[in-house]
């Protein structure tokens, strides 16, 4: 029950909006990687340009929550969420890197669920961004994401199966296992944001 | 030197007590697995079953944080203490379902003791738990966790030494590591919830 | 803009001191870790030594934030920018046990660009750390602390391409990469230092 000062800041949440929008590029780039054919050292450019716009909406909203007096809510919570959402951006810049670096051709049947599954938690957490102002409607979100979550976790376990199951050679595995892992990484941080966002809202409720 | 008004909700004791009860389960789990003959699919289920008791306790505490005006201490510590223990949990369910995963059968010798280890440190934070509302002679308890923490340490790298002395194929090594190291990750929890008990208790004192 | 009262507490900047003292003394042991015929089991022992020095000093500046009523700067912020410095040793010291454990001899060219990278880091961030107090011009230290980790990233992504050029059987790649990955961490951890020294300056500025 904090003391509200008016005006609040609002610019947060445009940053935040931001900041989720680079990752509906990421994940929509990682979907392109996968395509035979996909020009790759482009596409590692442009998630590297994603990168970047996404560092400096963090850098943005770090600055603005230190010289804001009064912000939407916990100073604290503002950092975690920006932090969590950067976290997503640099699992997905991982995989493309891992790609190129080991120059995998042919990545094994199954990677491409995983990427729609981020895509779909992109689509979602950039939608739910601006809805954040209003504090409302907002669990359907995160009930989402987390069973998104639990879908990628099935589709991971699945993929080291595969990888595992003697059709690979063993560094064939440690490279594939890079680029597979990080993928988990990026869906586990959509999760990871949902469930700060839900913090929050419970919180300021 | 927070002001404190009466009266402070106790529940978070019981919930605490609850979380690391799960943990004495889950260590007991892991112990069975690795007799001969378990039935390991059913053990899996059981943890499932442990962590989803873990996540329920971990949200009941975030809840009741976020809606109790004076809680027994800060805020941000009963959060990372109910995160800590989550940890634990998750670390103890992700080894038994590589196990299965990756169908080993014949673990390697050495394994069993650092599950003694776990055991150990779950019984110990289960009985400091309800501890906790005293904040008296707590110290005896972080002190043996960090002292067990070394001891899995060392037969962490004795385990790691084996599976990489020439007797396992680089598949197999894989495999094992994952199991492993999960093994490992959750004796390092267990001494970050300790910590975390040492903050708060200097902080109270 | 919170209060300020005086006498503010400045040990706070001793230990600090003290702790990246610790880390140039364990970037130096890592150095000569890789000269040719070095006495590897007594470097191992001194980078313990220096490990828990760092924990002390970690400890101290636990202990002092808990039991000062005026700190120089945010307690949350103290705390972080202890337990990332003691992430930074750990890293290093986990570094010099894998080369041990896996009794590594001729290690790959290239980690010693990577070691050189992190005693540059560590010598940085130890001239910096006493500069602290003064809250000025440390805008050059991170902005060379986070230089040197893009540097160090490129190096690590180097070592990974050689590890997997198909030289290196697989048992040996994942030995190795335990030591380059360690390296990689101590760097990122710097850097992770560096970013909290800058937050820091920013909401006191």
């Amino acid at each position: 029950m904090r003391l509200r000062f008016t005006p609040v800041d609002t610019t947060f949440y445009d940053l935040f909006a931001q900041s989720a929008g680079n990752l509906v590029d990421g994940s929509r780039l990682l979907a392109e990687m996968l395509v035979d054919g996909s020009d790759r050292a482009a596409i590692a450019r442009q998630m590297k340009d994603a990168e970047h716009r996404g560092d400096e909406a963090t850098h943005a909203i770090v600055r603005r929550v230190n010289s804001t007096f009064v912000t939407p809510f916990d100073r604290e919570d503002i950092y975690r969420l920006a932090s969590s959402l950067d976290d997503v951006m640099d699992a997905m810049e991982a995989a493309v890197d891992y790609v190129l670096l080991y120059e995998l051709d042919g990545l094994p049947e199954g990677i491409e669920d995983m990427v729609d599954v981020l895509q779909r938690q992109a689509d979602l957490t950039a939608e739910t961004m601006p809805r954040l102002r209003a504090m409302r409607d907002l669990e359907d979100y995160w009930i989402e994401i987390n069973r998104l979550e639990n879908v990628g976790d099935q589709l991971y376990r699945k993929m080291l199966a595969k990888l595992f199951n003697g059709s690979y050679d063993a560094l064939q595995v440690m490279k594939l296992r890079d680029v597979v892992e990080q993928l988990e990484d990026a869906i586990d941080a959509f999760e990871h944001v949902a469930n700060i966002v839900e913090q929050i809202v419970v919180k300021e409720s």
